[in-house]
């Protein structure tokens, strides 16, 4: 069966398996201090104009969130995020789990507005009552979204802006960065990104590599002792060159990129199946997750076919199903794709 | 100057300290297992119609809700609040400390809607991907509410009734109960609390105690070893007996109903002088909190000689703000008010 | 029954409960910024002649002990504490609640020696392995230990300069720290005990009052928000006068050091009668806690006619066990107990 | 440089890498639910002839430690260990971050003996004031343990009695569990293991796997909501396939074994080796790591040329260091080791 369950339904790239092989029988140091890892953070660096980076890699993207998250955030402090946001939905209460509150803002699209963003920040400080309230200590943001949307450069200016304007660091949860830089029409690059979040994550795991997320900290901002509040919370692993390898070869002749083009352009494809099809869309997502509402009666006869992701209950007659392209996507899935459509279009 | 900032301004009632003072020379064993914690704990079940409730008595209201809240929900499980709720706005994140989520939901001047609360719990298992999420294994409620209200007892009974049906107890946050149990016009008793209710706390702080909750376990539901949990939350009494004499007090001659009625009676006659007055109420509160609106120089003129409470910025001229009675207000307290205000109202 | 169970058998001080009385009606600001605690904060820097101490007021011992540490160690140490500790034995693992690890250490009679404590912070950076271990980041003492002994001016010195060397501070737990500081043959003062270390606490439970300790920051070392941090584990009184106006009568008229005279006194006399009667001491305490050792029999008739503690059985024949006195003994109590030992001795 | 470091220095062993390779471009659903790690448990209820284990895989040891320990103990509960164990020691504080104390007994060469677990298990519940302790929740041991060293049948069967009498769970961390059981003259196997033990985990990163373990409930004891835990805790990972795969390779053709077996062959050969050279050993241990004591100068010249282990200063000339022997280690490895140790004897 076909699937455009999640971007994350194969293993890795040929590419970086391969350099799993070849590397496999050195003996290297754990911990991530083997030569691997450092050649990925120094081509990660150099791929992100920022030479004094400081980068560690972790196996996940909710485990790279909660060390992160609780390794930055001081005792009185929560974090800002979308009420939409994967830390406030689908992490089962992992950062709460660290002793911090998730700031819940409302959200367009999955993204936070600036302007809410800082009338929330304004009215905490005006509120008389507020040491006995949460601080708002840093804002997370997602990028792409979890509805596949995209932050522009303006946006993402004007919230690097107000954190700094309130000494807070501004965190984006790159799960799924390749695919959003690698966007039609996105005008904000890994530099960009760089320069304007204090900490932010590559994600791995869901564009190509088996598991890890490549975390940096653009300013000197690693918190003091790092490696040992990653152990702290069960995040560091023995074999620190599982994810240096990899991350070693996705930075590697342009291969991260390579894979986020390849997954835009099957998902450009994918929206146009479905606009062909007739079927509507949930919104308008310029990246590799396509949300459209299906019937009852399409999706038991797609279910039987296709692998795809239930997204949330539209009313009693409609869902909202997510589908999603990646590195791993091929032309004859979006053909075999399109074939049960129509049969489908016939049937219904 | 006058003060109606809050209903914890004085000390204690002076049938408490009387007591304190009375069997202040006594040798009794600490924590809570003196002769005063037990009579007192008889004296409430008696008045909750409770004859097997569990008692405990600790020292304050978030220190109650945070041992309550993270020893009974279990590891998977957050706690439903409204999105007002104390939990959820003035603890400074105590729930969150103990690694569990609170879920807010959207409010009706500070309750919770039983519609909202079934929908909630609908939608969560209707969800595929609830297991990624933070399941529902409390409703927390506060009667009276932040902003005064009262759930009447069809609302608290169809609330119950939902809790029940999802196997999931009801909490409700009493830090006010005495105030709320002798409103005009509710038809909530304190029996129904106990019937209603899985767990609840009746508050002596805010209801002419020094400081001490009375904390009621109403099924047989009381954690195992729950000394030991709230010793190690560092809440724990030493001499126990400071709860258990106020509480015994307290219980003693109808006297916490007594402080209710008092603070109700005045701040009925509050909300008259606001009516004469002129001063717009924010909501219709029947309890002991009344929230009027107030414009800047209003605000300016009577902080010189009255104390009340910020509450929000209602616009850029308008601010809300609150007056509270308690037992400690008297007939003095409301006619300088009302003659502040003619001041006031004259100037301005 | 007489009791010497413990030093907090009683309520307060008759001095202290004064005081509560005569302020009781006063309309006060809540969270301890009321005039009282302001008093009783500047009555506490001149006795400690540190006019710069910060100080807050908290309601109970494992209460400051657990706000304290959690707020001021970092995410990646635990404190140092004697095995025999109360943080490490009688606090229901409430220091691990928080997220952070006892490092327990050999104790001698309750105390840490100091050179035990340089061998391990040499030990500790000498390991390769240290990062992944819980970096030691406080040394907690108390003073009187557990055992009621005391440390001397010149080991309490040495302390102070390891950890300062380490840059680490030095926190002692003084839940009986008044009767330390009267203790016959002492050299260590309260001006002492500020100087050498960067936190302590003052006890007042076991020295007076009805709850309440104050907390002393030595060195503008204070946590940031240290409000919100303490509200953040519910161990901010709303009532703050509670605490404020008991210490202030505790500070006033030398009345904490004359309640600490009274109770090394009758634990003076105490000491005698043991003596007299031949009951072996466990160890040579010099504070207001004297351990006896009694045979199986002896503790049967004697636990009829007085309350005392267990402490460990020491062998299948020996019990050691616990008197204490207070501000609350009396020379009745002595004579009483001289008389029952007196009958005991006759029978046995 | 040729290494003995650990049992991690390698990557995957080719039987297992080859089977990630062959599987990496099937379309499998996430976190654990594909058809590998159906497979691979299958094969582990086999090999442990406990057909009812429940079974899920995690990243790493220290992860799977605070995983299971955390989600099994009670609020009011601890975790018995050995002084040295891995969680008490090297796992910078993980298990106390999750709010649970790690109670310290004493060892013998790495080892809990079944008389001072007794002993502690009756002191604690005879001791009055244990409610204000932390209780014993679970008894951690490492099989082998943290010095190689292994618990025979008897010892292991005593553990348990003792455990189930006081019905507390006995979780063996067997990160080394291959070496263990391979061990020449043990008489344990892996069907004692789940007889006798309520939860274990099978190590993979050092036995084999580039990343994973195999946690284990014996008796259908895996805590209820199981999966949600695992991601609350940062632990579940996307693509499950990573351990399933991996594990199924493990289990498959007696792989696990035969590594074990290697390794320990290699270790006795290396044991033998010191013997010849005449380095003294710390310890016996029977497993794949060897601790032999050095002298400063040995270290100096022997470091340039292999890679090993520092374990702890023994005095001022020597120090303890580990070899470990892996599925990795060759003959050659062997030889160059020995031929290093010679000319080392040989300038001396």
């Amino acid at each position: 069966m076909i699937s455009f369950e999640n971007d994350y339904v194969a293993g890795a790239h040929p590419q970086v398996l391969k350099r799993l092989m070849e590397t496999n029988l050195e003996s290297l140091s754990g911990y991530g201090s083997d030569p691997y890892s450092e050649s990925a953070k120094a081509k990660i660096r150099k791929a992100c104009q920022c030479p004094d980076a400081e980068i560690e890699f972790l196996a996940g993207g909710t485990q790279t969130n909660l060390v992160v998250i609780s390794s930055v955030l001081r005792d009185w402090e929560g974090v800002i995020a979308a009420k939409t946001g994967h830390i406030n939905v689908h992490e089962a209460g992992a950062i709460e789990y660290t002793g911090h509150k998730v700031l819940a803002l409302p959200h367009k699209e999955g993204k936070i507005e600036p302007e809410a963003l800082k009338n929330y920040l304004e009215s905490f400080y005006a509120d008389e009552t507020y040491p006995h309230m949460v601080f708002p200590g840093m804002v997370y943001i997602s990028h792409p979204t979890e509805y596949g949307t995209l932050y522009s450069l303006k946006e993402l200016t004007q919230l690097s802006e107000i954190c700094r304007s309130y000494h807070i660091p501004l965190y984006m949860d790159g799960a799924r960065l390749g695919y959003g830089l690698m966007s039609n029409g996105t005008d904000v690059t890994l530099p960009d990104v760089a320069r304007l979040c204090d900490i932010f994550y590559i994600g791995g795991t869901k564009v190509g590599a088996l598991c890890g997320e490549a975390l940096v900290f653009t300013s000197g901002n690693m918190p003091q002792n790092f490696i040992t509040s990653i152990k702290k919370r069960g995040a560091l692993l023995a074999k620190g060159r599982l994810c240096g390898v990899q991350f070693d070869a996705l930075f590697s002749d342009d291969l991260y990129f390579e894979i986020g083009r390849h997954a835009i352009s099957t998902s450009e494809e994918l929206k146009n199946i479905f606009h062909r099809k007739g079927i509507p869309f949930y919104l308008e997502s310029p990246t590799n997750q396509q949300f459209v509402i299906l019937t009852g009666s399409q999706m038991e006869v797609l279910k039987r076919q296709v692998r795809f992701s239930f997204w949330e209950k539209l009313d009693n007659e409609h869902t909202v199903v997510r589908f999603a392209t990646s590195w791993s996507t091929t032309e004859d899935d979006l053909e075999y794709l399109e074939k049960i459509l129509s049969f489908e279009s016939a049937r219904s």
